[in-house]
């Protein structure tokens, strides 16, 4: 059994939400925390609601405040506004409950200084009562393995990604965009104001955590700058650890101080600290997102500059190139010995096979000869392939490589794993990893997070254009230069 | 009446398609092209297949050779294979048509000296027979205007953006994504290896064509380089003028050679030649079509670096500020007068009013008199809102600004033309453009494009992301920087 002295605070037996609204309108106040854990297989009767007001609410019985709860509760989520709280701060000692949530708002991040004060205060009682606070400000946890969740839809099953973010926006998106490419999460927290649970505390549970392999954050403010540090070097060293930190702009540092009440700190500072600590930093959104997929998959493998580029039409792969050599990757010609290769099977009018390979591989036999001459080719690293995506395997033998006409389905379906599965047999033969760039269907959409969670389920990472692709495999070689000396992860 | 040498290459009144293949599968070779030129409302009576061994394809009669055609005809589409281009030219020859579209590939960007010899040899008996030449390699006309397409499911309506393009790839793509987006060409025309007509001949047509009023490029190669920069010196100089390059790396250089036999040339050439004639360098696809959108909207009006940007949730408007900030323009705080207004009807908790503005405008009052405030606010040149997409139209009172449930239907498409048509008469009275990100909603899919196409026929520009939103509106201001002495376009 792992311990922990956050364990319980992921993994509480009982739930009360305090402040729950009968106003449907009324966003998660109405209802959206208590239908996300339910949704999530939170056990109902340990399920709480509280309001003076109601009787019932969602098929759940009402009490009117947390002292009348019959049974012991351990986490509680608060609802109630900023005024109410020391009320609350007394029932929920009173009632001996290990955690709080709160995502009421209106205190240090409203830039007023009583509210201010009035947040230090609550959380210094609940925290001398060996209370601990996620918040306030926030959305709290979605925990699937606990059946905890702070929006609906998130998937259920539970995954080897930590992630912590002091936005609860954000820690939605991030959840969401990375559910259709594949990743599932061991934990996630948004922890907005920090006022007791701080980054450096999430960082070292993760570290720790035997359910967490890669561990991902969304900062605002650097808040305890020496613990942070300490958390991040002893978390990176053990896992991959990926920071994006918002505010580093003078606006958006203006932006997290009336969020999160964040004091930014510089963008210096900050890369000094990813670097000294051997985490990957994140520029944007979409870097977070696709380091993530990169990571978890066979993109994590990649060892050198030499990147295959194989699919066209001409005009896209010429673009393509310049797209990758803007990352600083190479697409080198390909050597004349899979050059030759190649020719036996492919015609030439219409196509290349001087890298960019713009091949049509028709038949199963051709498609696993050439991406084997390929991968196995002098100074290629890397396969990206293009021409790759679901349609690619509906097709009968189609002169240009469009989707045929109806009757793809299931045929379709087979298709594409018994093609990601060639996939998975050439990587393991040449050692060199596939990515697939989704260009010929829409990276969005029910059928695009199929193919990309087939595809992930098995290593292979998809990624929604070349750019974000290279630009991934460019962050990931800096990454492994940077960490020379450092425990090998992989 | 336009009198211009190639009118008549873009008007013609009667259409052969040599090579029609009774294969379905055969793609364009097989029913692409005369579907596409069907479709697009070409005189089914002036549309000739031709091919030896059909008696009629896709309810048109089928012609032995183009010479047993009944008519005279002014354009020939090409599919037959290389080989056979020389018997067709003694056929277009006798027949006397005025233009010819080579779809047929295999040429000069095989390599094959052979073939490159033969194209020159056909494309001289052609011109020296005063038929002008569109190609090899390449997918030719759509002009809706005269009921031409090469593809279907381009608009049929003509619009004021002309496009040259050498690959067909590319153009599809272009046309496709800018059709969405609202936009509408007078011509495009993907010219491929170029052999008669270069990019020269149609920018000196774009540049005087009274329907085209913005010209848009995709080139590989830099053919004929003394008339090139005359031809966008003078086209820039009268219409805005987008050029993309591809082929600028090594590998994309090598892709160009072989996709459209073309030389690349440097960087710094394309860059001189663009910044010298006062035309808009895209680096990007995505920087093409948007600033495609942004010459045709109210974001070519812009100013100066000032941005309000406008919309929550928290930690997204952290990030768009940094996103902002990282193409070198402002997020300024408020000032003093506006914040002291917009506090009147903004509520403290959960908003900011100082830039980025997370504030809940939920009345159509409140929208409107808190929009006026923001775009009036000293130091704002533009307003990027990212709370304003569809979804923000169907709501109710909701808390969160999360689309209610059900019964949006007609009452958000109204609201959406009410909210929209509110936007341009506050642009009009504060001469500060507004820019939407549609965050709130799927910027793809049917919605999302109706929406687009809304906003931009008022002249409204919707973006994808606040990073690509920000990224056009720096490369107008450039632009108009480095227009200084040149005639004003808007």
């Amino acid at each position: 059994m792992f311990e922990h002295p956050l364990e319980a605070v992921f993994h509480p037996r009982a739930v009360a939400l305090v402040g729950v609204s009968s106003n449907p309108n009324a966003g998660w106040g109405g209802g959206g925390f208590h239908q996300a854990i339910l949704d999530m297989g939170f056990n109902p009767e340990a399920v709480y609601p509280i309001n003076p007001k109601m009787e019932e609410i969602g098929g759940l019985k009402c009490y009117p405040t947390l002292l009348e709860t019959p049974d012991p509760v351990d986490h509680v989520i608060s609802m109630v506004p900023a005024h109410v709280v020391p009320t609350l701060v007394e029932h929920c000692i009173a009632k001996r409950v290990r955690s709080v949530h709160l995502f009421t708002a209106g205190f240090s991040e409203t830039g007023d200084e009583r509210m201010a004060a009035l947040e230090q205060e609550m959380v210094a009682k609940l925290t001398d009562a060996g209370i601990r606070v996620i918040g306030p400000n926030c959305m709290g946890l979605y925990v699937p393995g606990s059946g905890l969740a702070f929006s609906r839809g998130f998937p259920k099953e539970p995954g080897n990604v930590f992630l912590l973010s002091q936005s609860g926006a954000n820690a939605g998106q991030i959840i969401s965009t990375l559910a259709r490419r594949g990743v599932r999460f061991s934990k996630a927290v948004s922890f907005g104001n920090g006022a007791d649970l701080k980054a450096h505390d999430f960082f070292n549970y993760a570290a720790d955590d035997p359910q967490t392999e890669v561990v991902i954050a969304y900062m605002e403010g650097i808040q305890d700058g020496r613990a942070l540090v300490d958390a991040v070097k002893r978390c990176a060293r053990k896992k991959p650890t990926i920071i994006l930190k918002g505010g580093l702009s003078a606006a958006g540092a203006r932006a997290a101080n009336s969020h999160t009440a964040s004091l930014a700190g510089s963008r210096q500072i900050f890369e000094a600290l990813c670097r000294q600590a051997g985490a990957m930093r994140a520029e944007t959104m979409n870097d977070l997102v696709d380091l993530t997929v990169a990571v978890t998959t066979s993109v994590k493998q990649v060892k050198g500059r030499g990147v295959a580029l194989v699919g066209g039409p001409g005009g896209f792969a010429v673009l393509s190139s310049d797209a990758i050599a803007a990352e600083g990757l190479d697409v080198p010609p390909m050597s004349e010995a899979a050059k030759r290769g190649l020719r036996e099977f492919i015609p030439v009018a219409g196509t290349s096979v001087n890298n960019p390979i713009d091949a049509h591989l028709r038949t199963r036999q051709q498609f696993e000869d050439g991406m084997r001459l390929i991968a196995g080719a002098e100074g290629i690293d890397v396969v990206l392939s293009t021409s790759y995506g679901p349609a690619a395997f509906g097709v009968g033998e189609n002169n240009n490589g469009e989707p045929g006409a109806g009757e793809a389905g299931n045929r379709g379906e087979q298709n594409v794993s018994s093609a990601l599965d060639l996939l998975v047999s050439l990587q393991g033969e040449t050692k060199v990893p596939f990515l697939i760039v989704q260009r010929d269907s829409p990276f969005e959409g029910a059928r695009g997070s199929a193919y990309q969670e087939a595809a992930y389920q098995r290593g292979i990472g998809v990624f929604s254009d070349v750019p974000r692709a290279a630009r991934s495999v460019r962050l990931m070689l800096d990454w492994r230069a940077r960490r020379e000396g450092l425990p090998d992860i992989f």
